[in-house]
């Protein structure tokens, strides 16, 4: 529930056309269809694309798992960029490695889907915090 | 030159309102006027608009090195959002720490812009990979 | 059998005590005791250790699937530490995620093994370079 | 001070022969000198020595910044490994980018040094948690 009010309110998701597919405890899927507002410059989904839907799936993934009115937000990520990201639609799955108190570290893959046929193109390996109420995104 | 012609045929950057500031051998930077349409859930700008750029000048820094036929693409990047993502305008500054024949190493710092002050918000570590003509992303 | 042949040249390994356990297509495991004269200030393992296990892991696991000539070395890797590495003996399981002509993407994580219990104490995601004979590690 | 008493308790930097060269605020460097011992499969530095050193100059760094009673853990780091590292010394150089009370952010090159000649064969980007009194690296 609390996933989903969030992602709501990620106004950039909506920009770029992503959709939560699937929460469970532990693990959260982003949809994102192809369009082409969002490619570089050879036509394949932009990398920061790609890297936004990876980012939010795993943060919720790590929500899922938080207390009640905790909130989250990425320390950091890291992002393999593995084959070229060209199909109708891809998939972001986040889910929890290692479920902290202060911090979760998450793993995220991104799925190029085209038809029955899948491929995964970025894996993504995220540090996030968790924290009372209201975070800020600062380390201090 | 073609840093321009490839920047213009990125049209997530466009998408986001991105724009190149600065062009000069080793260094790219690149700006984007906050918008809340870029915005995560507490209001500050995603993590992953954050990551379009300082990826778009990373990646152009590198391709300011390279041949003159070469294609760039990242293979993987690194990133630390250090502070919240509040201000009217940001700035990623992207630059070559050590150029290759097959692959760069570029580190950018995100900068947020507002009136006189400057705050770094991120950085980001990229491996960028050099190709001839028409790359794929594939490491295959 | 050329990742053993290798291995028993990297003295690091032999240094810090470490040796291969598995060596399957695309997987490699390697085993290091711990030892106090390779703890950090808390008595733990030191982050260079497990670093330098999870790194050979992963480098292996990459040839297992290279061309017979090929050598291999680490363009880049990122570890999360994700729990006090405290116990007699770890374990590194490298493996590959996706595997390239030019560059291959490995997965490891580190187990500390006490008995029967076991804890993931890290995950590293490495972008390892592929090289037809004997390789710079330079990306130049 | 507190630098001093806490390397001289990693006794991984005693075993690979390492030694602090420098403690300002906010930045630490640390020494190797080069030995077979330490070497990979071709006669370099193996990247585990080469991130040992980054991580421990990071993580001092910053601790110079860190309350008195603070202790610094590794949460993760990142090392682009950009030339073949081999020179009779190295030295890495790690300075603070943001200090945070909880996690502070840091970046290290690994130089090689021969004789007057000087070149970064590395560069690492740090998650440092702040923790009072002794601290656990879980992140639980």
């Amino acid at each position: 529930m609390r996933v989903k009010t969030s992602f709501s309110r990620q106004a950039f998701m909506a920009t770029i056309g992503a959709s939560i597919e699937l929460i469970e405890p532990g693990e959260v899927h982003i949809e994102l269809p192809f369009s082409p507002h969002l490619s570089q410059q050879h036509g394949y989904l932009h990398a920061g694309a790609t890297a936004a839907i990876a980012d939010s799936a795993n943060g919720y993934a790590a929500l899922t798992l938080a207390p009640v009115d905790a909130e989250v937000l990425a320390v950091e990520f890291k992002i393999n960029l593995m084959a070229p990201a060209s199909a109708p639609r891809f998939l972001a799955r986040g889910r929890v490695l290692r479920p902290g108190r202060r911090l979760s570290v998450c793993l995220a893959e991104v799925v190029a889907v085209n038809g029955p046929d899948q491929e995964v193109v970025a894996t993504m390996l995220s540090t996030i915090s968790i924290r009372p109420g209201r975070p800020e995104r600062s380390p201090a």
